[in-house]
């Protein structure tokens, strides 16, 4: 990656303004488009940005070597079937979406061969949105997922690694958009699916006084931003269905288990469970 | 509470261990009995307890003004079962055991009117055991439950709630046993039922390199002591087929609504869930 390369994002939200800040840092030319002018202005304010334009500027758009979609899914596909034609040729481009196979080869498909589309999804995030919570930190101890198809170049592959490097991302992974998909229906959504559940099953507002941490840690993501994730959830509509299925026979099973007293097992399924989750331990 | 209360701790484990450290910082005289001489051991030398003794010592148990339980619920339903009758006349007894209904009334019939059982729940815990990890700093954040009953004096209940404020608890509340049980197959049981079965549901153990937070927070209480939770699980079993079966309707309900792809409900949902989650924030 050329220290010169200018960069462009598109959608300066909690994501966005997170990659401005860290790509600042680094000493990059940075840039940004945003349908709200108050987030720009802030982003101009605080330096997040070098330059910015509210809605569309097709000389920025011109200008950038690098573009970062920072928009929801269906905001993204309708920028692109837009203003697809913009780029510059040889504009490498990509994204920030929690779902890949529905958006990735429409965008290519779209946007041919003149720039190249690269599609990655930075697995951070926070219970806040908005360009005035821009935190690169959050990034540290992340992964960080590439999702090339039979499209991309290795030297795409190699700008979005160096991107993620740079914004020190904690682990870097290559996958298929497919198995990107089914990975994040189980880690991500059937998680998220969990947390609304188990908050929506009762309203006792006074539980709170009664409640350890362990009710807290499973329902922290059940606060949850309802028009991003009802996209995210759609897009990927089969693959988690199947997660919430399997999930739910799992605990159908583990409520067999206790409806038959079964204590060989039930002890099996925690040492199980436990072996299991020390892998995950940081 | 008297200054020259001596507390006698039965069962030193993380939690007797917690309350040792925390009572002998306030100044308290504290023996306290162990199958295990390593863990009286460790406390005598590290100042945890003044006395200690391995296994059962009638002597250390006629000294004491209060007891404390740290035992898993059926070691304590045995020890009283063998030892009722060994404790000085007005001695108060408390315990830190998870369910109640079925323990408590069994004790206070056992134990007659000579002493007072006043049972009590400190919602606190750790993925880890033993008196070497005792720590009275985990009761900091935490809620302390008493469940009395129709047995119980004021003066009990004033005592144990004593106990709690000089350990320093969060929040004292006081329930039924009844309304203990429900709450915590809600809140604690039904919370660790769902890591586990999240855990289980999958063997991939190169997910860890996809993960977010999410993931690692619903899971971090699927490393269970399969012993103490396999009790505690079965002997509030109707409590909790109960909530598992609340709970699996809901998620059904969400499933329901994706394969619908109904996004007006499901966006109430994500509304509602976020609004509830709020009161949690600590």
């Amino acid at each position: 990656m050329k220290d010169d390369t200018r960069f462009l994002i598109i959608g300066l939200g909690l994501l966005g303004g997170s990659y401005a800040q860290g790509l600042k840092k680094k000493g990059f030319h940075v840039s940004a488009l945003d349908i709200d002018p108050d987030s720009i202005d802030y982003a101009l304010k605080t330096g997040l940005i070098d330059q910015g334009a509210v809605g569309f500027d097709p000389q920025l758009v011109r200008q950038a070597n690098a573009v970062i979609f920072g928009l929801y899914p269906h905001a993204l596909l309708q920028w692109i079937e837009e203003h697809g034609d913009s780029f510059a040729p040889g504009t490498i481009i990509t994204d920030v979406t929690g779902v890949k196979t529905g958006i990735v080869s429409t965008i290519q498909q779209r946007l041919g061969d003149r720039v190249e589309f690269i599609a990655s999804h930075p697995m951070a995030g926070r219970e806040v949105s908005g360009v005035r919570h821009a935190d690169c930190s959050l990034f540290l101890p992340a992964n960080f997922i590439i999702t090339p198809t039979s499209r991309n170049s290795e030297a795409g592959i190699q700008f979005v690694r160096q991107l993620a490097e740079l914004l020190q991302f904690r682990h870097i992974a290559v996958l298929s958009c497919q198995q990107h998909d089914e990975i994040i229906g189980f880690l991500s959504q059937l998680t998220h699916v969990i947390a609304v559940t188990l908050m929506n099953v009762r309203e006792q507002p006074h539980l709170v006084d009664y409640t350890g941490d362990s009710f807290r840690d499973l329902t922290r993501i059940a606060k949850i931003n309802d028009a991003l994730w009802t996209e995210l959830f759609l897009m990927n509509k089969q693959n988690l269905l199947r997660e919430i299925d399997d999930f739910a026979a799992e605990l159908a099973h583990f409520r067999q288990v206790l409806q038959q007293e079964d204590v060989q097992e039930m002890q099996r399924l925690f040492r199980q469970s436990t072996q299991r989750r020390k892998q995950f331990d940081k």
